[in-house]
């Protein structure tokens, strides 16, 4: 059919501009002069504004009313495409130019005052600015079209089909169990021992562990790399063409490797995407819930298994000879321990969930005007201190920590744990499936894991919903009770 | 005046999608994942072709007549900006697209013969390419429009303003005089001992040298960044973003010093040009020629100069301490030493030219049709012989040296030796305008230097043509007595 043709190859001739664009963006993040960030802005804006321009012109709503008319000459495959594809097309084309302008500068004048009044721990000069994106969300809410809750329009960018009803039912029977998981995990991890030995981890000897554990879970450093960033992060830039990144410390080598074998996760998905889908729908990464169940897989269902260290101790000690005195447990324990603290990006296993509730419920309420911005600092303080039986010092330790709002990206924070909880059930479906999986990664393999990974999740993209894709991978939707199941075992 | 304006925008918005296609090359040569390199193929083709067909466009056309009628409204640096623009547009779309593509996949065709020939030692493979090559290039000479000589049109490309006849009368002049010196080169530095330390010199002391003499020389390390890649370049990527290459090896230090201080000379240029000129050709080097006098003055006549290791062996010591036991004299004349070899990227300071000279004289002859190309290498084996005094062992290192043939670059290589004229030119011209150069270098001070050359050469970007920017700056036209004179002083 010609007019599906039309319909991917503009989808293709985007996909090309904006991994250009990614491209620009990385190289930002890893290798830039400093005084080159303004026209790399210029640039990035320009490309970014030339493959909407592309993707919302007359002609593609034409061809995808012509496409929906005639579904039945389609197949599967490319009935997926164009069903993604009206939804971003009515998502681009729904808000005025003017809109996106107003949002764009405000978002910007958001993040600024957003770094100044988080240095400052100063919520006040922060507020007007959190009014104002908000009440420009709402704007694009109603262009968008409310289903039940305005909440949904939001979350269905970041989570197509996902809901706030169910998301609250979920959060709501999570919250207190795992509470009280926390209050037993530190009670646990105060009475083991934590001999982990002092650095300095050198940066060479790290890139080249982190590489080899990798390349061990199956990425492709023929179709990929890691570079050194300030926040980590994974990018795709073509087919062939993965990018993570990550930061090192010397004092402890664990750090850059978590974040690299989470954004590693992020990777292998990238990597399993379909080629000759890319650069339609259906050889991308469906929604970020999805996303994250990769990156939290490969980081916590593997990673932090007990066993991992059984295999990778031995090689860690050839590069680092201060852990020849040490055993699989110190290093298990090390990386698994659980505290209490106030900044998300720095919680464990057992406490991050109760970071993204908290968020949840307060993003749901501000959409819905139960919450108005002056009332927030107050409201995180009082349901921190009741998910974590602590106070919050300051707003710098509490409600300005993240950076999301400031960029008007509300919604965005369930499907961190969405990505927890449905990879704690792929986790548990593909014990199942793999009789051997713990005598596997007990000697470091990991290709039939990385195998039932690629078949039931990587290479549909987005042809399914992300609820259908659970459910076909695991039997069942997205259900906390494989995540819970997999904290308590870690407090044994 | 409007339809002025228009044409900057259109340049301006050029000049932002030809420097997104650098980075993506930039990156393409530096950190591209191997798989990687068929998607970048189709991006960089994708936004080169997005440049052209707006710089090409109708409406071009029509501003540049405009403008052209009224050039009276205009001012100097306007006019200067029109005719260039004028030159590229004329270049651009006298040839039918039908051409170009025929060119590009011919010059492919004859990129991946030549490597095959080069590697074999076998010329026949190539042949017939570089007929075509040359049949092709013909073509579009006669599309362009012939003056004199059809080698002319081809020479404007890469150096506006510059013909045959001059070039002959300057190389035949040259010629017999490089052959005498090199004998005598040769003869000098045979009686002189090579007492350079042998290495290892590891690649990390060799950056921060490296960097630490750029820096000196002037170069903005907040603009731009040195990294590694199999041949070195100099891009820009902005105005603010300048990335430098090299390679190295740890037998020798000096081989990536002075393949950076070379780029250094380039990227000089580079960030002298005028940031309010941006994206214009008043904002641009000028030429081929100019660029490339601009590299070899800071790599040979600051960098080879007598007094600059008296500065800097004492700081290269301190990396190397190999270096502590040996004096200035041994580095100058290590650095400075002749040989004879066959391949000119290998070729020193005496014998470089003549290398050249041989290129031109073969070009010319092919051009006009006053030699084949089946005949090619038999001239090039009995010219070489005459200008070194060596036989040409076989192709590989005769005819089949270098990649710029196959990839239709015929009327580039004069600009080498341009660019050697001009920068001795200008380096004489420097001794009188700066009274205190010699000490400066002695003490590793290159300010006064530096913003004498962006004065009179950086600022003027395409304002002038080559020929009046060197007489504005020295007085005269590029006249080859300086580089003669200055390749004597150093086998004295």
């Amino acid at each position: 059919m010609q007019t599906y043709q039309h319909l991917e190859n503009r989808s293709r001739e985007c996909a090309l501009i904006n991994t250009a664009c990614s491209v620009l963006h990385w190289d930002h993040q890893t290798y830039l002069p400093p005084k080159a960030a303004t026209y790399r802005g210029e640039q990035t804006a320009y490309f970014s504004s030339l493959a909407h321009r592309l993707f919302t012109a007359d002609e593609v709503g034409r061809w995808l009313a012509a496409c929906e008319n005639q579904a039945g000459a389609l197949t599967a495959i490319q009935q997926a495409n164009v069903r993604e594809w009206r939804r971003r097309y009515d998502r681009a084309t729904k808000i005025p130019a003017s809109l996106v302008e107003e949002f764009e500068r405000s978002a910007t004048a958001a993040h600024g005052a957003w770094s100044e009044a988080r240095a400052a721990a100063d919520f006040n000069r922060f507020r007007p600015h959190l009014e104002k994106i908000l009440e420009l969300r709402l704007r694009m809410v109603e262009l968008w079209g409310v289903g039940n809750n305005p909440y949904d329009t939001l979350l269905d960018e970041y989570e197509p089909g996902a809901n706030s009803e169910e998301l609250q039912a979920l959060f709501s029977s999570l919250a207190p169990r795992l509470a009280g998981l926390l209050a037993k995990g530190v009670a646990f991890y105060e009475s083991q021992p934590d001999d982990f030995p002092a650095g300095p981890y050198p940066v060479e000897q790290q890139k080249i562990f982190n590489q080899k554990v990798a390349t061990k879970f199956g990425f492709d450093f023929d179709a990929g790399r890691i570079d050194a960033t300030a926040h980590p992060f994974c990018t795709g830039l073509g087919p062939d063409d993965c990018r993570l990144t990550t930061r090192y410390t010397e004092d402890d080598f664990t750090n850059s490797l978590y974040s690299v074998l989470h954004e590693t996760g992020h990777g292998l998905y990238d990597q399993g995407t379909l080629k000759e889908h890319y650069g339609t729908p259906a050889g991308e990464a469906v929604s970020l819930g999805i996303h994250e169940s990769q990156s939290r897989f490969w980081e916590n269902h593997i990673a932090r298994h007990a066993t991992f260290w059984e295999y990778w101790l031995p090689v860690a000690a050839e590069l680092f000879p201060q852990l020849r005195k040490i055993t699989p447990l110190t290093m298990s324990r090390h990386v698994n321990r659980v505290r209490r603290g106030f900044i998300r990006v720095d919680a464990d296993e057992l406490s991050y969930d109760l970071h993204i509730i908290l968020r949840f419920n307060i993003e749901n309420r501000l959409i819905n005007r139960t919450l108005t911005v002056k009332e927030l600092p107050d409201f995180w303080n009082a349901e921190f201190e009741k998910l974590f039986a602590v106070r919050v010092p300051n707003d710098a330790l509490g409600c300005l920590q993240d950076v999301h709002w400031s960029g008007g990206m509300i919604g965005y924070f369930p499907t961190y744990t969405l990505g927890n909880l449905n990879a704690a059930q792929l986790a548990h479906k593909m014990r199942q499936a793999i009789p051997g999986m713990t005598s596997q990664l007990a000697s470091g393999e990991y290709a039939e894991i990385l195998s039932w990974l690629r078949t039931n999740i990587h290479c549909h993209g987005s042809i399914h919903q992300p609820s259908t894709l659970m459910t076909n991978a695991t039997g069942e939707k997205t259900n906390p009770v494989y995540h819970l199941t997999h904290l308590r075992e870690k407090i044994k």
